[in-house]
């Protein structure tokens, strides 16, 4: 991928040729997965996949663009919510579309973003850092509001970057409030300064749950950390801390999260590079709603 | 793929060198819709796809090649017909193939095409302009015979095109008659001169309907008409008239079509070019079968 | 498109760059089938696909990469099994993966690859010569205890080559056994020496069916011959002997097979290269288990 967008940019610049263009990127892996709560706890994991990135530039210097996978070419291409939705679909004429994917236009008014784009909350506050080739279950993943379903989209987000400010917005289709009162929006905002990073977000649902997230995390010589605090309507709260160092090829990563219902996972993990997009990679984690140990390792490759 | 790489480096290189080859285009868009037939009159819209397109040559000089969307890669490679057909589907050997995408070699004898291929008489008097970002409901498109459904597929088309004139045939996959006698064929020509083009197609099911269908157009300073009358034999009639206009940056388009059931449609749009592929588009339409009016606005991408 | 290959060009002439990578390639075909055993006798038939290939090397010069096509990317993503099993289905976290396409890397040590991959002895000892534009019903295909269905997979296979002699192990997804004793193990290995190879394979299902399989071939001046004997425990056999003679432009392919229910299969076909990617190909079989004649005829392109 990078390589054919040097490529491109190369030809760019020796000829001043700016045409909309499609490009070419994958990621692999193979390995061996252990799980305590299988009949059999031990599997074989693989799988490969390749994205689509569309990019392209108006006569007034606009970066418009889209960018899908191939396993998604369905859902990035549809004309109305998937069929476990039951919204959007009942629209009578076609044109709804897209629940994988996203479409863009950006410039210096900030960037628009419609598809499967994750709320403002969710792409501001996001995750803790993940461990193990296959994600292990992504337990490091905190819980939002916006954007779950397929039959929620396409969702729709503005931001706006701003040296080391960061604005977003977010509302979901609209549309999916035909099915009731499921129609949710988000704002959050994040500040960078000096390798330190705080955020906050809030998401909300018509007629429905509140949710306020937010988190602190510094990057200092090649030590990242990040700790994430969020609370819904009703008082529930989770929260969790997630640590990596990379020391030369290692990155060794770790994290804990309390989940809303008081369930705790845990789980570590390290990454070795072998050079030219290929890496060793293995993990274990701790399911504390099952009560499952599950472990993976294996190469983890990107083209 | 280093094949593809050797191949693109000879081409450049070498300059009049013709390998096969397999190229990607895409389109996307993103915008609002408005549907007065809905629970919830708004909904955000937005899709992006990708068009692989295969090219060869033999070395007597014929072009070969296919082409098929990416969501659709599936239809293209399919041995049989798509699982809401019941014909091509029971026969006891794979192999069946394509219902979406299309195959073609072409020479001084013309072209031949497979697979979801519209008909003869569809692709020489096709359909009216139609308007908005989304197609709105695709209300500008005739009713043809052939080529309908998924389980008809793969159509057969011989085009011909000679100076201004422009000959089809085209039969479906006789295998179609398994169901019963659903099995359609259909002609059509069209000849251009000075700008402005008439044609006429005749479609015919096997102990089922015709169709004649004709239309006459025009082309002139950046005005485009065209009229379109079609009869189905038992009388019913089925005709329509579109405009478009280009001024500049600006196109505007509008059109009326009275369908077989003499329900009346009418719909106008407009786009402004923003160049590089991007254009903003909107248009409204009314649907004479549902009395909904519906509108959208938005992004259109091609790259 | 045209400038992607442009880009890609300009990079293969500045540098020998060695990146991780994806490519390209497709092929399709276009023709007709007769099929005795069909309600009509007669029908089209037409495909299209791609193939996406991913290729990287680490900075220790091991090989690495993937491949699968369009019209299987989904498989090739998936973190479980097809719908259409049971086992891996189960597994009460994601990654499971792969049903289609492969992902490998490779060094001095062989290669190791997951996925969608046949079997050591199929891999080794493999098929007849087929027949026919669609393959007529694959009847030059030998029966094989691995890899079949969906759910078994990923499939692991290791294999090692050293001048002519050619060595494989696999076994498939540990997790199969969870539905009961399906798990498969097979090695094989193989010798060529001028023109002549000999090989044989033995897979073994865990508590259930043993298969041996061999075969002897040549390739002298333009003719190939292969004969394949199998023995399933419990005293069935298996056993074919195709042969293919190319005569400048023209290939001939014959070809006769006994399944182990005694059923007898022929297939005769013949291929016209022209240039550039594209072919002439038809063929006849005669199904011994159906009693039905199926014939096809029609073009064949590579991209």
């Amino acid at each position: 991928m990078k390589k054919l967008l040097l490529a491109s940019t190369a030809l760019v610049m020796s000829a001043g040729y700016a045409a909309a263009d499609v490009s070419l990127s994958g990621d692999a892996r193979m390995g061996i997965v252990y799980d305590s709560g299988a009949a059999n706890e031990l599997s074989f994991t693989s799988r490969a996949r390749v994205t689509f990135t569309l990019s392209g530039e108006t006569d007034t210097g606009l970066a418009f663009g889209a960018s899908f996978r191939a396993d998604n070419a369905g859902g990035a291409a549809t004309d109305r919510a998937s069929s476990t939705g039951t919204a959007p679909e009942t629209v009578p004429f076609s044109g709804q579309g897209m629940t994988a994917g996203s479409v863009f236009i950006s410039g210096d008014f900030g960037e628009l973003r419609m598809g499967d784009v994750s709320g403002a909350a969710e792409f501001i506050v996001g995750d803790l850092a993940g461990v193990g080739l296959t994600g292990l279950g992504d337990l490091n993943e905190m819980t939002y509001l916006v954007n779950s379903p397929a039959q929620w989209r396409p969702t729709a987000r503005y931001s706006y970057t701003l040296d080391g400010l960061k604005l977003a917005l977010s509302i979901e289709n609209p549309q999916t409030d035909a099915t009731g009162d499921r129609f949710a929006a988000s704002i959050a905002a994040s500040y960078t300064f000096d390798g330190f990073t705080g955020g906050l977000g809030y998401e909300s649902v018509l007629d429905g749950a509140d949710h306020i997230i937010g988190f602190v995390g510094a990057d200092i010589e090649g030590i990242t950390a990040k700790a994430i605090y969020g609370r819904i309507s009703g008082g529930d709260t989770q929260y969790g801390l997630s640590v990596s160092g990379s020391f030369d090829e290692v990155t060794v990563t770790a994290f804990g999260r309390r989940d809303f219902d008081s369930d705790t996972h845990y789980g570590i993990g390290a990454s070795y590079n072998l050079g030219g997009g290929a890496a060793l990679r293995g993990g274990v984690v701790r399911n504390g709603t099952s009560s499952d140990t599950v472990a993976d390792f294996g190469l983890a490759f990107t083209f």
